[in-house]
């Protein structure tokens, strides 16, 4: 087990990995949330991707991705079938790939889109703690995308599902929890002006593809994502304390963001 | 009939049950503004939601959705016939809906389905001179988006429109009608930089659909969306006099409005 | 030939132009910058319309469209079917269209797609070297959307394309390249940060759709592009150097750039 100093360590060493060797990152996500994510991936190094066309995607990861996201938000059916081949390829050719399954639980379509997309192994997989809990298989008590499910439960559900599929699974909200289905890492960087912008979190997902192409194992990119994420958005709120330039600000510090600020500003709690 | 004082009263009351209640308002618009209309809902207390899916839909108008808003944007065939299964499945469950039918009149798909979806009950909606009078059933004289129809004529359209289909109109540019049939209205808050700004138009609709969750009528909600939104965009130009920091600063003060700023800045016209 | 500074004047006369007469530009573009190119297009005096519906779109172009840009970013099979029908009818009403066939080369759909448009009489084509290259018809040997080919080979794959084509074709880099296939203007305006923003590079296709519809030729109205675009991303720069606030700045800076900025900033190099 490596100690606090070591994880910051490996923590600015995945973000300078990003920037010196710019992954390209393709995502499939949603509409809502394309410009933030494409803008986000350019503003801590990486290269963005975004397609539609299934044999696009598959040329586009033949010609160099380096991470994949896959985001449920606004899943149609034939996107359903793209995803699912784009993660087969993807597997093939041995580039990580990201599940992010957005309000999975209420919304039909895409619960089964990622019942079935969880089977093919997922380098990470991103979700507040209803939507873990529901993939992990719990049945969901709330409604909408909102939850109030107990952290403790939460991180059960991580665990299980992290151990059903082989994927590290980061479980967002006032604290983050990675986990690999035996360790567990919390960290509680973060600010909750993130969830008054639309796509933060989604981004994060992105986020976590372009770190997950470059560092050492998915744990520490799942760690590594929640940490830089959440410094950023510390630091965009103390110059940006309303939703709309913190949004801007929230750019402005992932590519400002330097090893000093991740030393002094990361939270890590083993547990 | 109320007073400007109590109108005042209540466009605030509107506005602290957004942000105490935080409404789920669904966003069936066009692709263009998606990213605008959702960080709006968001700054201005609300939840936002969109999909695609037909069956997703349903799903979410059934697990709470407050609001829902039908924009015709970059309408789509496939999108109309989801938008028709929306509103019916909202009418069915209760659920306020605004129509907001973007250039009709020089479009034919969506000038078809607004004729169809303005059958649906509606409680809102919402258009600039030239759409309202294209939809009352009168022949549009102007070319393109753009409208320089007299304010007379589309105040008369406005009110047929409401008595044809039962719904609230707010007919919005330099001044804005919001009319039940009957009763009209004025307002004259709003700067025209708001015309420099992709989707601030459309995200009044979304901003309307907010309102009528949890406005005591529709015909309330309409004129705390008209008020709001112009305040707000009064208050942003004092900040950014040019179109990119004022779409940031838009947001900024639809989060930080505040009583003062609408007892101060509301400008109603009775008719 | 004329001199640099009737260049200068030329380039000043087609932005009083745009503001002064609104031309509408219609965008097919891709879903990611749909945003930002809309608010470009505002912020520098034309009108924005967007749609997908292919009647609406012949709809739109008989309604008044002065110009049209078709980026091939995003594309699917059934839109490349309306680019199609949409650059037949703008060539019909005599209607001037630009082509920006992003990421040609490594991705089939769109490579097709283009090879067949650029048979319809595009006034302008804009690309970087790499794929102003496949579109001339060499092998790319780059891999993935970023290009490291040498400057001199762009620009004979820019002769040649503008002579089998009968456009102008403006390679945009470092240095862009404007050329009808005799003539060459090679132009240094821009700042590097203009690559960390999403949607730039396609929104300057919008402003050459908007500047073709108002300019005296074709050739003029691409120098008139990169000029614009680039002296805008050097002032943008030098008010915002990070890449959120950057994106802002950029929007105001189209806003409010003036002939001194023009006449004091453009940096024009003739072949």
């Amino acid at each position: 087990m490596i100690s606090p100093t070591e994880l910051i360590q490996a923590i600015t060493s995945d973000l300078e990995k990003i920037r010196e060797s710019s992954p390209l990152v393709l995502s499939l996500t949603n509409s809502v949330v394309q410009p933030l994510t494409a803008n986000l991936l350019l503003a801590v190094g990486a290269v963005a991707a975004m397609l539609h066309d299934v044999n696009e995607v598959v040329d586009m990861l033949r010609a160099g991705t380096g991470g994949l996201l896959i985001n449920l938000g606004t899943l149609t059916r034939e996107q359903g079938e793209t995803m699912q081949t784009a993660v087969r390829e993807a597997s093939r050719l041995g580039i990580p790939w990201v599940l992010d399954p957005v309000a999975v639980g209420p919304l039909s379509l895409r619960t089964k889109v990622a019942e079935q997309l969880k089977k093919e192994k997922p380098s990470i997989i991103r979700g507040n703690a209803s939507e873990i809990m529901t993939l992990a298989g719990y049945s969901s008590t709330t409604k909408g995308p909102e939850s109030t499910t107990s952290s403790t439960d939460a991180l059960q559900a991580a665990k299980e599902l992290a151990q059903q599929t082989g994927a590290v699974v980061l479980v967002t909200g006032r604290t983050d929890y990675s986990t690999d289905g035996h360790q567990v890492i919390a960290t509680e960087n973060g600010h909750e002006m993130m969830s008054k912008v639309t796509g933060v979190g989604c981004s994060m997902g992105a986020l976590a593809a372009a770190c997950v192409s470059v560092s050492p194992d998915p744990f520490q990119a799942a760690i590594s994502t929640a940490v830089l994420m959440g410094i950023a958005g510390e630091m965009a709120f103390e110059k940006s304390p309303t939703p709309g330039s913190f949004a801007v600000s929230l750019l402005d510090c992932l590519y400002t963001i330097s090893p000093e600020d991740i030393a002094q500003k990361a939270r890590i709690v083993r547990l």
